[in-house]
């Protein structure tokens, strides 16, 4: 058993479980800021729970030439966002932080825009070393599953979603 | 039966219907501009079948008080992407054509910015008279399913995905 396979009401529920982490801890959150193009689903779910404005921010590991690069780059910021972050507590969602590198980016980033808080909700953490660490800004750090350090297959990257549900059956009954 | 119910993997069969028709018309996209925050599930996973990359663009139906207003208004919309729009083939996408207020909205500000086609992609299509129509630039319009004119019960806005799997059983049943 060395991948993780999830099916959407898998990942539902696991945004519940995040959602109310997040408000158990009392943050408010003013608006969800979406990682993407993996934070998109997360983050859309998310927003069934805590109905705040979804701002996308996209990241990219391909440099101008199109040639893969180790360092994130922006790709879609926003500066009416950027504008509005100031005094703001944000909380920025992806669907899993592996390395942490990408995570690590999006907060500086956000952070260089002077919001009040920023807070990180990862439907997955990989338990593992990380590459990138989580600014002292960030107080805040919340998790739908901690998991091991395996492949996820993510429903959405399904070509045949009904492979997808069996895969994600019979991982459940080995496990 | 006054509603449709969907599940996530009737979302998921629709995008993959919706790509095949995109795919077969020979249309080229260069990007996926997904219409917040709707779009959003739609856009990912359209990804899975066509690769381009997505930019996310929010429309607001509050005006800057936090009223109510028949207007769209851009809420999210970015000086980079819109640099980025002219001379591409632009797949734009949202879950419903319901007034076609929203996709006209959206249909104008990207033509403004000198794409070389829009088509437009919808997940579903209600079967009613429209208040916005398809500007005639608009050459290609792809939906996943033709609908009637009823409440549709989306997977990402339930907050019992349970229940929500099993009201769309249940409609099945019925049909």
């Amino acid at each position: 058993m060395d991948k993780y396979w999830f099916t959407y009401d898998d990942i539902h529920r696991t945004v519940r479980d995040l959602a109310g982490r997040v408000k158990a801890s009392g943050f408010e959150t003013d608006a969800i800021v979406a990682i993407g193009s993996g934070g998109y689903i997360p983050a859309r779910i998310l927003r069934t729970y805590i109905n705040k404005p979804i701002w996308a921010v996209g990241i990219s590991y391909y440099d101008e030439n199109d040639n893969p690069t180790d360092n994130p780059r922006k790709m879609q910021w926003i500066d009416e966002v950027e504008r509005k972050l100031a005094g703001k507590r944000i909380l920025l969602v992806d669907e899993v932080d592996d390395s942490r590198t990408t995570l690590e980016y999006c907060i500086r980033e956000l952070l260089s825009h002077k919001p009040a808080e920023v807070a990180v909700a990862v439907l997955h953490n990989k338990r593992k070393e990380k590459r990138g660490t989580l600014p002292p800004e960030v107080t805040r750090y919340f998790t739908g599953l901690d998991i091991e350090d395996r492949w996820v297959k993510y429903p959405w990257d399904a070509v045949d979603i009904d492979e997808q549900d069996a895969n994600a059956a019979a991982a459940r009954t080995r496990a």
